[in-house]
């Protein structure tokens, strides 16, 4: 069986001492230099394969200082802090000895407690009764994924008429790869920036910082397997040239997976 | 005029190159160590008075690494990456030499563009309508905010009986000071945690991360003043140990100042 392009894609060699060399992949280009979802599971995984690791993740924040140039990359994630049952890490990825990532995350051994999903899954249709796209964004990385939009697509107009940023769809790796917490990250990054949306326009963006909490166990996320996740995402205010949006991720069975938000520059 | 205790709280002294030196203060004590909020905006507090800052804060990510100790820190607060609007920071405190804090922020320089807020702030009573609590919580902290609750108060009776974690209340500085970042970013962790609320029964707790995404600019904060904010938030999912907390201030004009995040630790 051969690899899926995603763990091609997130590939590192360990240089010792908590760094590691990876290299962005072609499969996941983006307009301009890599999908951030592909770094951001970059970041994590140097925290994933660090032989030091205590436990999953709990938290994770990538900052985009600038933009990933296409090529070689180096990573290094060093434990800052680790507590009985948490662990605090440092990230900083750099090209040609430049940093173009920061990150912070926390990873825990998790134990059985009292727990309720207080944000339900919406109503939404199944993902076999909702048809793909006709067409999908000329994007390299788009085509990684199956995405089946319930509500809230990309306008077919760009009419400056926009009236809501929110948007629903079920998605899944393309082709089906079980989830792991890797592949959770990367889909944390997968919804277009609102303001194309709330604007009907297009404009300039970038992702500045994004957060992502992870709910899930590991155990859950075997459970979900190759099964779509439902998204849901929307803005809750845009700025002078910065927007926010808050988004989470059910698997089919309506656990809550993921709750995640970025902030995203945008010009005019 | 004599200062205002919170400014006395984030008081730091510069010990040259990015390196400040503060010390926590009683008047913003909590249970065991000082009030998360004023932490998190003495952290601030390292980047806003740094010489090569650029522009005005966007994004602010702290992690609370270990319980912060009464006494005396150091916090040092590196621009890792400047570029033409936008600068990266990393920030770390320690005390006794070991890291309590990590923290990354993203300032930018903002221009004029097309804005809009697309979560309302909810219809609520004005302030003057909203009575103080008969009593507040026996903690230092807790005293130098003036909090007027709307909805989702603290149980009575915690008899593990609570359906909803949302709260909205009134709030403010006490005595008033006039709104700024380092006050914003405090305020953001005014909520108490969302679990006591949902289960009606008080637990073992601690915030692990937060992250602030300021949609305000200076001059927004300006014209905020000494009013009230309206603070809202809520959890989306407890699970195993960890619950978040998403969360909007308005101010009384109805601009949404800041969404906010945080994900906490609880135990049982």
């Amino acid at each position: 069986m051969s690899e899926h392009v995603f763990d091609q894609a997130i590939a590192l060699s360990s240089q010792g001492d908590g760094l590691w060399a990876g290299q962005t992949h072609p499969a996941y280009a983006n307009m301009v230099g890599p999908f951030g979802g592909i770094t951001a599971a970059q970041v994590l995984s140097a925290v994933l394969q660090h032989p030091q690791r205590l436990g999953d993740p709990v938290s994770l924040t990538v900052n985009y200082c600038t933009g990933v140039a296409d090529g070689a990359f180096a990573v290094h994630a060093r434990p800052v802090r680790t507590n009985r049952s948490t662990q605090h890490w440092l990230i900083e990825m750099q090209q040609q000895g430049q940093t173009v990532i920061t990150a912070t995350a926390v990873t825990a051994t998790r134990r059985e407690t009292w727990s309720v999903d207080e944000e339900p899954m919406p109503t939404c249709p199944a993902p076999d009764q909702v048809a793909l796209p006709a067409q999908s964004p000329p994007l390299a990385w788009a085509q990684r994924y199956e995405m089946r939009p319930i509500a809230g697509s990309l306008p077919g107009v760009w009419d400056d008429r926009g009236d809501s940023s929110l948007t629903q769809l079920w998605m899944r790796d393309n082709p089906p790869r079980p989830l792991d917490f890797a592949s959770l990250t990367a889909l944390s990054d997968l919804f277009f920036p609102r303001v194309f949306l709330r604007r009907a326009r297009l404009v300039p963006v970038g992702t500045v910082s994004m957060t992502v909490y992870f709910h899930a166990s590991a155990e859950q996320l075997a459970q979900t397997g190759t099964g779509y996740l439902l998204g849901q995402t929307r803005a809750q205010a845009f700025r002078n040239g910065y927007f926010d949006q808050t988004s989470q991720l059910w698997n089919e069975a309506g656990i809550l997976l993921v709750t995640t938000h970025q902030i995203v520059y945008y010009k005019e």
